[in-house]
């Protein structure tokens, strides 16, 4: 980042005043009238009938449309543990997507617990505040059993979208990279570079969509996972296979796809060299990619390239993700975001690209034309038909599945984020 | 309340849609250059300067002037212990009022603990993301362990305004009805019906100016609080004297003053009776007072009274206090809310209600004249004056006092909640 840059990001913080959310009130609260309603005497009305049916909470208050974004700042974007307090800028950024995005109302929690049972119990126990929860920057290997004993303890959707929103996008472009390389999911060797919550995540979520797991090699710190290993987690030994692959050099030979959640520059335009034909390469590392795409294009030609990037084509970007998910479950008051609605989002997500993008896409990225194919695997962040297609089939998802607890909303699908705050 | 007022205070929750509040974006988040600098990569910098520099949090976050509205919906309102999800159209609207008279983002978070430990670490470990907390609705005996402790483990206010808002207001009003009935609060004798929360602060915040505790009959479910008693709290046994007072009955014979805190009509006319002259009684049970102005006033012409309710004069009214007492306090980022400021909000709110009234209060009250007097010892709800004189008395006192990090902001003293919108 250039110091003009730093400074303009400083200063969009601090103007035109401090941070980038505020609470407003979304009723009328002038007249003296109004005030009786709103708090005494009037606000014993729905007390009372939350005390008699705790659904109707959904009825007479915001919860249904709020969505917690809460952290430990133990894995702040690429910078590591800052702790909770320095968390707060990237959270309310997320609720500013939430809301951007998808009309959703969201909020911050930075939590400053001295354990993972500490982070726990203290989300579960003002879970009942909100219609869901997005736990963001939460460190491996802990991220894991936090997010499985909220989900276990809380009724509403719990999402770790450092993993399965990253893991849903990539998976997203995947199915549509390979389609252009004529190459099977299940028939794909796929080299993931990097071990965290976000790998993990994506090859859990690939192997749910049909990759196998022989055919992964996933690579931490201390090179390839295999059987052979005694020093891995739970999480890493699912990924454990019987192979006498070393290191990424012995891994990438032959390779159909290239993952990377790692650091800048990690794949050599040497090892790209040795990949299959038409290699898939999502290097997603941010903000600088394991290889850069023009490296890339003066290796190889046939290369299909994704990154973290906006500046490059292809993004891998959450924001395809989060805001429609939680969109389509709150709008069916799903219990939780399960495996069908993930699927059902990359289904939506893949699919969207193939098709042709409108005009407003072409004006706000300056094209003339865009089609289907290597430079576009995934769909553009501010296409207004994300909203309508990724929360229906989610929606969808969590209705066949047995999770929601309302029907399809009579206003689905939502055409556009217009539309939607009218 | 009536059926209709009743299906109006349900409708006013429901529509436009469900609650009062929601959270928007307070900054531009249109074009891909915005989401740059808000989210990645821009969001690295205010992060990295917050690392650095804690304080950096009030330069880059909303922290600053956000206010978590926090209860487990043990006490609500008039109707008990319905549990925190219950509770949150109480907390949702006092969010509401925030905004509306202080121009403070708030949001209200549902706590559901175990145990009063378990609450004040939960909430301890979320109090970063908050420039301050308002407690509310927490029973006795339990919040005053709770506010105790917070208020230890906290670098931001943590102000329990069921004890310390009503306390407040009440003595503002206090101090002016003895004033008319030409009484010391040095000399008067004091019944106070009810031991709760509410109750105890009053009469701590009653002593701190000059009440003394001898003179002081504070009657719970058993009697008068006496020296003979073993069944007494911490909290009550601080207003225990000897005496061979027992019962309300001879409490009141030749009492100056009644402060009712309990429940309707639990004072006679009979005992109103044996007051001393110009007898100031505050029934301020809510929605029915201990006594009704028009009985009191059938019994005795002397009386100058007060209640909880808007439909008669002199209503005690929490948003007299706390909406501008946490302006004040967030102005000069105070590390709590301590005694000094609370006693220059008492001293302020007096002060102002001695003051010729607005038109604009005349014409919001449907008012020809109004000017200090038995009708009139307490500003009007409405009051404009109200935010730019207690916030400026708040912010001094936390700054004559050491608690105030920033000197007296350029902008002190508001004028107007229009102004502070500007």
């Amino acid at each position: 980042m250039s110091q003009d840059f730093k400074q303009a990001a400083l200063d969009y913080h601090e103007f035109p005043r401090p941070g980038k959310i505020s609470i407003e009130l979304s009723t009328s609260a002038e007249t003296a009238k109004d005030l009786a309603l709103a708090y005494s005497p009037g606000v014993a009305e729905p007390v009372r009938a939350i005390a008699a049916d705790p659904e109707a909470a959904y009825r007479y208050t915001a919860k249904g449309n709020l969505v917690a974004v809460i952290s430990n700042g133990t894995a702040i974007l690429g910078l590591g543990d800052l702790g909770p307090l320095a968390s707060k800028p990237v959270m309310e950024g997320k609720a500013l997507l939430f809301k951007r995005f998808a009309n959703i109302d969201s909020i911050d929690i930075e939590v400053d617990a001295e354990s993972p049972q500490a982070f726990i119990d203290t989300v579960a126990r003002i879970a009942e505040t909100f219609g869901g929860i997005n736990l963001e920057d939460i460190k491996a290997p802990e991220c894991f059993e936090i997010e499985r004993t909220l989900i276990e303890r809380c009724n509403i959707p719990v999402f770790h979208d450092d993993q399965h929103g990253t893991a849903i996008v990539t998976a997203a472009g995947m199915i549509n990279a390979l389609e252009l390389a004529g190459k099977k999911l299940e028939e794909a060797s796929i080299v993931c570079l990097g071990a965290g919550a976000a790998a993990s995540a994506c090859m859990k979520l690939l192997i749910n969509m049909g990759a196998r797991v022989e055919n992964i090699y996933m690579i931490d710190r201390k090179g390839v996972i295999h059987s052979g290993r005694d020093d891995l987690t739970a999480e890493k030994a699912a990924f454990a296979t019987e192979t006498d692959k070393r290191t990424l050099d012995d891994a990438i030979d032959g390779a159909d796809v290239f993952l990377g959640l790692s650091g800048p520059d990690l794949l050599s335009p040497e090892q790209l060299k040795k990949m299959a034909a038409n290699p898939v390469v999502f290097a997603c590392a941010n903000p600088d990619p394991e290889i850069r795409p023009e490296v890339a294009n003066a290796v190889r030609n046939d290369v299909i390239m994704a990154t973290g990037r906006s500046d490059f084509p292809n993004q891998v970007n959450n924001v395809l993700g989060f805001p429609f998910i939680f969109r389509g479950a709150l709008d069916v008051r799903a219990s939780a975001i399960n495996e069908e609605m993930k699927a059902a989002a990359v289904k939506a997500l893949a699919e969207l690209a193939r098709e042709p993008v409108t005009q407003e896409v072409l004006i706000a990225y300056g094209l003339e034309s865009l089609e289907f194919g290597r430079e576009y695997i995934l769909p553009k962040a501010t296409d207004s038909r994300l909203l309508g297609r990724i929360s229906y089939a989610v929606a969808q998802a969590a209705i066949d599945s047995g999770v929601a607890r309302l029907p399809m909303p009579e206003h689905y699908p939502i055409r556009s984020s217009a539309e939607l705050a009218n």
